[in-house]
């Protein structure tokens, strides 16, 4: 691993080593097209939006009756209500320091000092701060280490003070973030409690604040974190003790397992500790979970979790499309885990992940106003379902619309943190050059390690088509490398890459990399195959046999019955995976059948004797498919990315 | 429907009108085979396991605790501990009444007189009986009917209250039943609390009251707490009020849901009401409701309720093996449904359901042993699990072996109630003669509508084998009729009846009479083709699509790993449904393949382009079934009901 030189770039992951540097949100711009258009939204719609639900629901309140000494009376929410707060600061904090997407940065900073100084009248003499606990009427402080989320919150909230140190300087909410930051390393430091929190999160946090203090405590307060996991400090709950990874050591694990969002939170802080302390075999042992868990634990949409009951991982190849609880918040946490895998080892896939699951997972939570959304994201969606109420919270998302807000609100402020800081995503550079990873029509202006300036400008309507132009717009007069991530979905199908001197060659799915002497004014070319395809599942993945996805690019498609005649279902579509699919603009188009309704009428029983005959009268037609992260916008709708096959008509099993 | 006179018979349920009329314990015995072992296991073995575990938790202490003024400090357990102890009571109960399957009726008689003296001194001056609510330091009586259960554990007390009267005749226990039932209805009738509980279970019990005391208040009170169902007077609780059935009113919904053990109890509760009234409407909606969950929610098992979360029903057709969760308690409940159904209408699809039910769920959960129970049937195990400790109660049965008790553990006792009462589903009388609904051997004497004496023997190694002989002991000398049962499964398959008399005729699924002047030492013989036979399944049960299952008779088989080579595991299998299964003793064989461990090896990603080649070097074997009902009785193993197809293993879909 190389070192890392401190810039004062507006970076949300600043390790100090690792194979590739990452760029502040003051050295990317994304300029247009499709997330541009989603981080609109976001700085103009979902921020305001989450600042307004808390204040209604009385989240914010609860901050404010610390304050005033009437909490145990009025205190609103479920344990962890404060960490939205926290996510909403960062969010602001992000968003403000890239230059705003829409929102004004004035404006963003005015509201994150008001919502700071409500937040800061809550903090205790001692640094302590949450308001579910430790206040007269209330259960004492880390009391509920199992289920009462204070580190948590702990963790969020350093994470917002780190956001606003590095986007705006150090101010207050930086402030209140390392007083708890003292207080938390006072607590559980050598000699303190022996515990960590049922929820991982405070890990990766302190481990940024030590890269952004530079103070060695915070990091090992963190590692200690990692290290004491797996050691039953928490109780044997329900679900077991997997389900917060107290099961066994970090270290010790093969796949990720357990609640989803806990899993990769933890897992993205043992990275960090990893990377800060060259614990090789820590940085191995995630690599190795990450993989066993996208090989096996995985939705085609990259979601991850498939579990209801308890949030969680569920066994191998377990992963039935009609049940996939997919998490949005597991989506943004396996985004931030792919990111600190793909800087500390530099290898694609990780940002091959990360393509699929922002695509596909972060994507599709919010509703296309920014101002509702899906708290789970499921592959096949069989009853309408109503319309929820926009003036009510949502015990959670279950229905087949979004919902504006819930009783667990985490998913609108951590669509909102992710999509403020997705422009850090785009771009990394090394001793080599500059890798771009994620696609985007941006604007990219940094240095190289020799600290050369260098800047680029990349077009594309990525991902509706497959063209990435990157021009040169400065660069040193001397050679280095620009690659560019040709994506595994490619596979199969060809990509190209056009140097500036015209020479056009294919490439394979990995890195291709253009060696020159650049000029300004240069302009690499990469061509991705984004035709539709269809996909199929491995035999294991018992839930979808018999069945075919169509991928376009990185987006996986979806049918969905607002698209289909005479108001019928999704569970009356077939297709024929024999004749390709094909582009209707952002729309794709594939043949197959659909049943008319009387073929779906009752048996009394739905088995029967293999051999009795089948009947089939459907239709032949022409099906439209939308991008999954398009679905249930134009109201309450069935949907399904998984398709029978018309195959599985016949009396074939 | 015609009046039941009442006559002094050990009747689990003993409605007033209906078209077929029970039979009590006293008059039919089950004399040997598959069922005769269950219940000497049940009698000799579960009934002091569950006696011994609730005292070893603490939940017969409970009981003590109240008496002695410490329930505060010393109550163990869940909120609805109290009604395993009825629920034990009851079986003891059945089971004395039947005359003992190997346990001694005196015996018997002792052990639930000790603990009825327990449950006595812990009820309160005006009736009220539970241990977690209303004592010095919990929560006050009624303050928590979402979750509480203090109605339903009435329920289950006045059930063991019934059966005591019935099988011993009115003692202490019935007393303190109908303490408890005037006590509700004091508190919960007109001008009392608008409520009803989270819980169905008193409505079904109530009824029951009414019919053993004549007392009209009973079933009042049962009707009052159907109909007020459905108007929400319970909370909006984060699953819904659709999960304690609250969303509508029992006459308007069109299909069971809901949490699945609620939704089948208040529907036994609303048929009986609807029988005891002549609500012909109100069972009608109950049938539909049964008509729609069947078709369309149900396992092949007979399994209802797919939803681990929240223990419910789920959309139709979400119907996935691997996340079946299909619980013991509602494979007991739909029984207890069907076998009201069948009662009130004759209809002998209600007969089929219960015989699914009973040897795929009920016979599933308890081990050979009766010391072990599932809490839920899963149709597919990936992992093998640890063996769970004997010696401590389990969360809940997620492993792959049974366990002995749980932190929940409403499965044994109710286990052992219904097992207790088996022989009564066994036959019926009705104005024409004699129904048998299940086959075993049998023994049964029972008089005809006009008072005549009947006596029969049945013998029959069902389900091993699919002879049924029915040998006439006792007739009166004019004509009547025999009716047999022809299960739903014989449907395609040829099944004949032989009359006394030597004439042999192809019988189809339904119901075939013989009607003559019996005499002494005739004989009936059914022939039912348990020859083992592929099924498959509506393809809209999108989990199970592209694979066959195998059923003989009325078990449903599976893979079970420790009969694969060389230790796979069941997903290596895959079989050819081209052949048809052969019988192997109580086991079956089928055609297939079993992949090598090789080709299980992990690509990084499951899923890939459509047009990408596979390939198969699996050896094509003979794989061995067994019935579903005793699988994990060997250690820990991975199993699976439904098989994919060879087919499955080419390039095709």
């Amino acid at each position: 691993m190389r070192e890392n030189t401190t810039r004062p770039t507006v970076l949300p992951v600043a390790p100090t080593r690792g194979r590739l540097r990452p760029l502040g949100l003051d050295e990317v711009r994304i300029t247009g097209g499709f997330w541009a258009r989603r981080r609109h939204t976001n700085a103009t719609a979902t921020l305001g939006h989450c600042r307004d639900w808390m204040e209604r629901v009385g989240w914010t309140g609860n901050f404010r009756a610390v304050a005033e000494g009437r909490i145990d009376r009025d205190r609103r929410g479920r344990e962890f209500a404060d960490s939205e707060m926290y996510k909403l600061l960062e969010a602001m904090a992000w968003e403000a320091g890239s230059g705003g997407s829409g929102g004004s940065g004035s404006t963003l900073d005015a509201d994150a000092a008001a919502l700071t100084e409500i937040v800061a009248r809550a903090q205790q003499p001692d640094g302590y701060l949450n308001t579910a606990f430790g206040h007269p009427g209330q259960q004492p402080r880390y009391s509920d280490l199992e289920w009462g989320h204070e580190l948590y919150c702990y963790g969020h909230l350093i994470q917002a003070g780190v956001a606003q140190a590095r986007a705006r300087g150090e101010g207050e909410l930086a402030k209140i973030a390392r007083r708890a930051a003292d207080h938390v390393c006072a607590t559980f430091g050598p000699g303190g409690i022996e515990g960590v929190c049922g929820h991982p999160e405070i890990e990766t946090a302190l481990v940024e604040l030590a890269r952004l203090t530079g103070e060695q405590r915070y990091l090992d307060q963190a590692a200690l974190f990692v290290d004491r996991r797996g050691h039953h400090t928490l109780a044997d709950i329900e679900f077991g003790r997997a389900y917060f990874q107290d099961d066994m050591p970090v270290r010790d694990a093969t796949v990720l397992r357990g609640h989803a969002v806990r899993a990769l939170y933890l897992a993205a802080g043992a990275v960090d500790v990893a990377v800060e302390t060259g614990d090789d075999a820590l940085l191995a042992a995630v690599v190795r979970q990450w993989e066993a868990a996208v090989a096996r634990r995985t939705h085609l949409t990259g979601g991850m979790g498939s579990h209801h009951r308890d949030e969680a991982f569920g066994d191998d190849f377990v992963l039935p499309p009609d049940r996939a609880y997919s998490e949005t918040c597991a989506g943004v946490a396996s985004v931030m885990l792919s990111w600190r895998l793909l800087l500390a080892t530099g290898e694609p896939r990780f940002a091959d992940l990360a393509e699929r699951t922002l695509f596909n997972v972060v994507a599709t939570s919010p509703s296309d106003d920014g101002r509702a959304f899906f708290y789970a994201n499921t592959l096949h969606r069989r009853t309408r379902g109503a319309v929820p109420a926009t003036d009510t919270d949502s015990p959670r998302a279950e229905s087949s619309l979004r919902a504006p807000w819930f009783a667990v609100s985490c998913c609108p402020t951590n669509v909102a943190r992710t999509l403020a800081q997705l422009p850090a995503y785009v771009a990394t550079v090394d001793d080599h050059g500059v890798q771009l990873h994620q696609y985007a029509d941006a604007e990219i202006a940094t240095s190289l390690a020799d600290g050369h300036g260098v800047a680029l400008r990349v077009r594309s309507d990525y991902p509706s088509g497959g063209t990435v132009a990157v021009r040169i717009v400065r660069s040193p007069d001397r050679p280095w490398t620009l690659s560019l991530r040709v994506p595994e979905w490619t596979a199969g199908a060809t990509a190209s890459l056009t140097e500036p001197d015209g020479t056009r060659r294919v490439v394979p799915p990995g890195t291709a990399d253009v060696t020159r002497v650049f000029r300004p004014g240069d302009e690499v070319r990469l061509e991705l195959p984004v035709t539709p395809r269809w996909v199929r599942a491995d035999p294991r993945v018992d839930a979808v046999r018999g069945t075919v996805a169509v991928q376009r690019g990185p987006l996986v498609y979806c049918a969905e019955s607002v698209d289909l005649p005479d108001g019928r279902d999704v569970d009356t579509v077939q297709v024929d995976p024999s004749v390709e699919p094909e582009d209707a603009g952002d729309k794709v188009v594939v043949a197959g059948e659909v049943a008319a309704h009387a073929e779906q009428s009752d048996e009394p029983w739905p088995y029967e004797p293999l051999d009795r005959p089948a009947v089939s009268t459907a239709d032949r037609t022409q099906i439209v498919l939308v991008p999954y992260h398009s679905w249930a916008n134009r109201g309450p709708s069935t949907m399904r990315v998984w398709l029978p096959t018309t195959r599985q008509r016949t009396t074939e099993p």
